[in-house]
């Protein structure tokens, strides 16, 4: 999940500078109306050490009044705190209507920590996490808005950082909410700290996932994405208690997404190829029937650009395993049956037994992508998909499925030049529509749909992988490497 | 909280005859518009065997048209559906929209059978309640109406039907969801399942508890609940995913409540009287000592009708502790501040630290008394308090607070005599307002909020204790006996 969010997201300092006046100066009109409102904003600031979140902190009492602004730290705990039930230390700062609260160290701080040091089971870590989504569903039923940043940065610049604050460190010592930086537990952490946002973020109160290398576009990200939560709470209908229209992570335009951290320049021979894919097909052959045998099932989906090449791709892996043990599943328009169910049946119904594999050409994925960017979903059912995508997915893998899948990445140059090929080749016209073309122009409006569902929904039960397409010979292999070196894995480790 | 469900309530052959008829006209009604509507109704039966599961379905189809009906039962597992996620076999089921799905087993049984035969760990049963309530709250965001009814009868009843029932058994075997009767587990069960009710009773999806003595009563209850739950999701505003109002009880009127069950005509003499109140203070004096160096607390509050003698049996209980020890809060309007904030929040500030007691004079359950029967609170929110305040207290329990309730309960001539009185003597009248004889006009109101705050919320962890309070003396005993028994079994098991 954090490592795809790093991509190297920026701001210049003169782009800051003309970002920041107008943003301010909503924000502040947003605070003052917020004070006649009858609700309160909550903003929790999470992440690890030397992201940042003290300095965020500082900007945004520094863009708004900080006089309606209270903020909380809960390093260390009072005896006055102990000796009452856990939440009581939260009621009584929690922020008053028409005020705003920022935690900083929070509700989460304590339970991710008692996790990583193994002093909560894993059934007792995701109770709690359980009971944390309850607790802000109360509130937001009460009408608070819930705003969480979560502020990642890659363990180089951690280091870097931690060290080059550390002379300061030093001389004032810091106060510190989770310790994420302790020698040895940096991926322990990285694990609870996913799992922690997977097991919260509700529709209610969605997690929003910001790299914060650089403090400009930090900072101007966490400021919008307050902007938009405020804005759309003030624009809702009062008697819509619990509308879950929560504005997904607001796009600073023209910055890089996960998928720019693809290496299209990626190539393979064509006797290397064969070479290669020989061995892997018959690899994954043996695998497939080893995975039967131990009763492991796998499900694996494949997404991507038009004409990127996921049928041909599909065609390599479902050649090397027997048809017994396969289904190959085409998602196109849903029938009626499927219209007349929640939008997973369609996909639950068409899981094989134990031991057999289910492939997904295109997806449940579909309501984060199409149905996101051509508006067939409202935000407040794509946004929620996420979760319960992720969901859907941990029921899979707590079952025992091993769970696979691709993004088959092109460059619209490459995309174009298959098109005109697909016209030009008189057997493949078929496969080119209008609706390719009218695709290419929302290229951009799926870029960012992609990075916000990677960075979502890649999780460690059920990672993406993001195939270099514009070299097929190159996407094929490395599909079919992932789909043996996952497989292997998961039956090594039962 | 399934003893406070066995009143006595019935209807009357005659009488169920004149409700049968409307009833069924309405629902078949209901079923015809729900054809065209865009979402399903699921409709879940639970409870012991013998409470008549099966025939309150059989009766469901027959007052409905059974051609839309499907019945799904879960009594033995199919291999196909072992080798699946637990969900599948649910998913595959589930109606599609403008259709009702009745479930008898349902996603609960399997979890229930596993923690009272103690295959499933008290964590890990509390996750598996956490996710029931994910799927429900998925499936009712896509718009599905999911009506729960949990029938109980009395250990008694349960016996006597299942022996009448066992030369049939025998001769036919029938299928059992959730083999209730197993010698020895009758109460582990009744615990398994309170926790199950506790856990799952959201806004989304309300657990309708329906006493199920008597079949007419059963069953008109059942079909009105139904009734009302289909109407209330037809009357939505489309656009309102997520409304929350979803009925409570639906009082088929002039049946017997919670409240029927207490003697009233309990009374003690002075010199007993007297005797015994010293004895108890002594022992309550020497308990909150006691407590105090275990560090434990205790929080109790009391409501009750006016006049009922709060005032005065809260002061025999608070001369016997040692001042230092105590805290008594008034529950009167909320200040400005705490009505600046969530409901609970008042609640949660005034908590004592451990070892100390926390005495409320009338309290959070305002909510569904007062808030309720005056419409201050919207049926959605006194209907999501039940929860709430489960919640609530359930952490108060977890970190080792003693909680006590009381009810203190007279009968409406009683209250008027006392009234009377105060009427009379020169330094009551203060004492009695208008207020007090209009409340009177809405007894039965109260009474019907108090049948189900009291069903709803009388847990294990923090059960209600009903005062007969006709006689003043006597009232005041029980609760200081209560008080007394409470601390010292708390401490014994600490």
């Amino acid at each position: 999940m954090f490592e795809t969010l790093e991509v190297g997201k920026h701001i210049k300092s003169s782009d800051f500078d003309q970002l920041e006046q107008p943003l301010r100066e909503q924000l502040l009109k947003a605070q003052l109306e917020l004070a006649a409102r009858d609700y309160p904003v909550i903003i929790v600031v999470a992440g690890p050490d030397g992201a940042g979140k003290g300095s965020l902190i500082q900007q945004l009492n520094e863009w708004m009044d900080p006089r309606w602004i209270e903020t909380n730290t809960f390093w260390e705990h009072s005896d006055e705190e102990e000796s009452r039930p856990f939440f009581w230390r939260f009621w009584r700062r929690l922020p008053a209507r028409g005020q705003i609260g920022i935690f900083l160290g929070s509700w989460y701080t304590q339970p991710a920590q008692a996790a990583v040091s193994g002093e909560l089971e894993p059934a007792e870590f995701s109770l709690r996490c359980k009971e944390i989504e309850s607790f802000e569903q109360m509130l937001t039923e009460d009408g608070a808005v819930i705003v969480k940043l979560w502020l990642h940065i890659s363990h180089e610049s951690q280091k870097l950082r931690l060290q080059e604050a550390s002379p300061h460190r030093l001389a004032t010592q810091r106060g510190s909410d989770l310790s994420y930086e302790l020698q040895g537990t940096y991926q322990r952490t990285l694990e609870v700290c996913e799992q922690l946002i997977l097991a919260t973020d509700s529709a209610h109160s969605p997690w929003q996932l910001i790299e914060a290398e650089d403090r400009h576009y930090r900072d101007i990200t966490a400021g919008q994405l307050l902007l938009q939560a405020m804005r759309s709470r003030s624009e809702r209908d009062p008697g819509q208690a619990t509308a879950h229209a929560e504005p997904a992570n607001l796009p600073v335009t023209g910055q890089p997404t996960v998928l720019d951290s693809v290496d299209l320049t990626q190539r393979l021979s064509r006797t290397r190829y064969k070479d290669r894919l020989d061995t892997l097909q018959d690899r994954l052959q043996d695998l497939g029937w080893r995975a039967y045998l131990e009763k492991r099932s796998v499900v694996a989906l494949f997404e991507g650009w038009d004409a990127a090449g996921k049928g041909s791709a599909i065609r390599r892996v479902t050649r090397a395993i027997d048809p017994r043990l396969f289904r190959l599943v085409q998602i196109a328009a849903p029938t009626d049956e499927e219209r007349a169910h929640h939008y997973l049946w369609r996909f639950w119904r068409q899981l094989q037994r134990d031991g057999r594999c289910t492939f997904f050409d295109r997806s449940w994925y579909g309501r984060v992508l199409v149905e996101r960017v051509e508006g067939f979903a409202s935000p407040a059912q794509w946004r929620r998909a996420y979760s319960e995508i992720n969901q859907f997915e941990e029921q899979l893998a707590d079952h025992g499925v091993i769970v696979m899948k691709f993004w088959l990445h092109i460059s619209p140059e490459e995309q174009e030049r298959r098109f005109r090929l697909r016209e030009q080749t008189p057997h493949k016209q078929h496969k080119l529509t209008e609706d390719d073309w009218r695709n290419r122009d929302r290229w951009h409006d799926y870029e960012i749909a992609v990075d916000q569902m990677v960075s979502h929904t890649s999780t460690r039960k059920a990672p993406w992988t993001l195939v270099s397409g514009d070299d097929k010979r190159y996407a094929r292999v490395q599909i079919l490497e992932t789909f043996c070196k996952t497989i292997e894995e998961a039956l090594e480790t039962a």
